[in-house]
């Protein structure tokens, strides 16, 4: 039986995680086929090495300890970031070392330069954990489904965003008190951009666009909305009209146009929806493949032993294949920059709308609004007026047939143009 | 690059769809790294090659044609039934060939034997569609999952039953109707045993369990129960009080005590939970592992092409192998009968219960029953008593906080020799 050596670079929470795992499993792990040995851990603050069950692993301040050593087969790199997470990859892939990471923003902006460095030196380079935590999206696309052609994605993928949307819906409290609890609780970093702008589901939707399109999304290329304009009302309209709003990533295929509609933004789902029920922290990935119809995968998208769990998973997966003396099993070949697929621009993108004005109460201001709509060919679903703001002002709420969305954005600078008009409308994409 | 040839027996539906699914994915499928060709396709309905995109497959009547070709690698058995499809499955293993195959009753039930053939020559026997259709059940369980301990399974995975369960909550029609209605829309079977019997579900329970617990579980040691004795007003009780009825599979690992808890038996869910919103045939399997925590998987669990997509998932895994040089990637040793592991009987168990009792309404019936679930420890929860039926009985609902299934037992045997007791009790178990 083949022992492979393993060094972990970032022992922080997930790098924690998956010294626990290595532990309490080094009994059992790969039992009958592979020996998987833990062999060197870096980390700058060498205070975290006492907390965690190391072992025989040597312990370093100095990553460079990991990327030298020649017996070291598989590299985790577990450091986060871009700048030296990228230098630290390419350096152990071009020294034939197998890489595996946590890291989405990594893989989402530096993807074609890091797998072409794999294949040219005939290692590869996992990266199961950087989406979606613990539940296996990255295997079920690339070898379950591996008879399909997946047509579309929707995705429940950043945890900080559906936990704070779903304390606004169920105790109907304001962006900011919630993000300020998250924030105190742990949920939420003490620079939450990336998360509630939309930036880390924009990561994750690149990086499962690229899969199931065959080719590389690049991540600069798609519109990102993130949660913080979503106001207590919108929730409030939504959920009487049916609907609950989630920070979605929307991925669809577009056959025969060569590109791909990838968007991350807060959508409207009617309460039926599967992804409806998808709570808290929790995560959901649904694919639709076009022999297997729809698959959900639930579960904890982040967190010391979820991510863990998944990282172990692809060190099991690459020490097999170093066993195996077949060091590239699953070809990324097409993850480069030449072949780039390019992203659809949202104004393209045709949808469901919820239109949310807020005018002057004056007779006519509806008949106005629903006159600019037509002229752009957009059908009303469904009208809701309400009592006024304390302003004197009123919301008026309009949801769309199916139209384009350049018309919608049409209607909406006319429509803005009337003196009616108090405040900016807000529109939510509605997605079934 | 090293191509592999495949021989499939059974062009039935599910066979239809792997044909189907090979022919599409033709140009993509394992592309970079291993080619896949289907050379020969077995089935005694001949007529049934013209409808199927064949390709260049050599198409037979009889299966020794497969089985005596030396240039075929894996054999995919999709015949169904144990007689035959053991035989050939076992005839094909000893011949030094891979197995794939999506027959769940030949896993569960001769499992051991099987594995313990393909151990002997030196190959593998890969099984993903035997459970959960298209889900990857397996997959997450052997490969994504591999670090962690699964302490626990539940599962929604008999689409018939809960197609039926569905309507019957939905619509509130009885069970005859429903399935009589289910056998004429192709969801049921003309004979429907195997499913609404809870067998089908047993069978996959059995794999489920013998995977998470490293050793065979044997399949008739698992309590199993079917739905045909539920009644519309258990299902009208159960919403009332909040839940809905499902046919489960249920695993609980009893670490520390050699032996393991599975059943299949109706359970009353919390409608918040997960698994309450699966409706219709769809298909759902929790998964509890001691890092990842609650992993769910969610797709359709049976169908021409879903569980085609699964088979084809084997095929390029099992083709990959073949073309590593490594014809074992994930052994299986433990699944033998020199690794039994006992099953937990159903008297054992403990759960929180609904029981319906259907009573003479006659002053003091309810305080006689509460005294004999006291007299073996059985705390009341909650009490519903109802307006009488046509012949003057009452129908009286006590759910239970937790108790032993042996004291219900022994509870109930005592209470049904009261004369105001009218019909045997029902006994629902409540899963969180």
């Amino acid at each position: 039986m083949k022992e492979v050596a393993i060094g972990l670079i970032g022992a922080g929470t997930v790098g924690g995680g998956v010294v626990k795992i290595l532990h309490t499993r080094r009994n059992t792990l790969g039992t009958g086929d592979v020996g998987v040995r833990l062999a060197r851990i870096a980390d700058k603050a060498t205070s975290r090495f006492a907390a965690l069950p190391v072992g025989d692993a040597v312990c370093t301040a100095n990553a460079e300890d990991i990327l030298n050593d020649p017996s070291i087969h598989i590299v985790v790199e577990l450091v986060g970031g871009a700048t030296f997470a990228k230098k630290a990859v390419l350096d152990a892939l071009s020294r034939g070392k197998h890489v595996i990471t946590a890291n989405k923003a990594l893989i989402a902006e530096h993807g074609p330069e890091l797998f072409e460095c794999a294949s040219k030196y005939g290692v590869s380079l996992y990266f199961e954990a950087s989406v979606g935590g613990g539940m296996p999206v990255i295997k079920t696309i690339r070898e379950a489904l591996a008879g399909n052609e997946i047509v579309s994605v929707k995705t429940i993928i950043n945890g900080t965003c559906n936990y704070i949307l779903t304390r606004m819906t169920a105790e109907g409290l304001p962006f900011a008190l919630v993000l300020a609890e998250a924030q105190k609780n742990g949920y939420a970093e003490a620079d939450p951009t990336l998360d509630v702008g939309g930036g880390d589901s924009g990561h994750k939707a690149a990086i499962l666009a690229s899969l199931i399109s065959g080719g590389y999304v690049p991540f600069n290329a798609i519109s990102i909305e993130g949660i913080t304009a979503i106001g207590g009302e919108d929730i409030a309209f939504a959920r009487e009209l049916g609907y609950v709003i989630k920070l979605l990533g929307v991925i669809n295929r577009k056959p025969g146009t060569g590109t791909i509609d990838v968007r991350v933004h807060p959508a409207m789902l009617p309460s039926h929806h599967i992804l409806a029920s998808v709570a808290d922290v929790f995560n959901a990935v649904l694919l639709e493949g076009d022999a297997v119809g729809r698959i959900l995968l639930y579960g904890r998208g982040a967190g010391e032993m979820p991510t863990g769990s998944a990282v172990v998973s692809d060190i099991l997966d690459v020490a097999r294949n170093i066993a195996s003396g077949i060091p590239i099993r699953i070809p990324m070949d097409y993850y480069s920059t030449g072949h780039v697929v390019p992203v659809q621009p949202i104004e393209k993108i045709t949808s469901r709308y919820y239109l949310r004005f807020t005018v002057t109460d004056r007779p006519g201001v509806l008949g106005s609004i629903a006159a600019f709509l037509g002229e752009e060919g957009i059908s009303i679903a469904s009208v809701m007026q309400r009592e006024g703001y304390a302003d004197d002002s009123v919301p008026v709420i309009i949801l769309t047939h199916w139209a384009k969305e350049n018309g919608v954005r049409r209607a909406l600078a006319k429509i803005e143009k009337m003196d009616v008009i108090r405040q900016s409308t807000r529109l939510i994409r509605i997605e079934e």
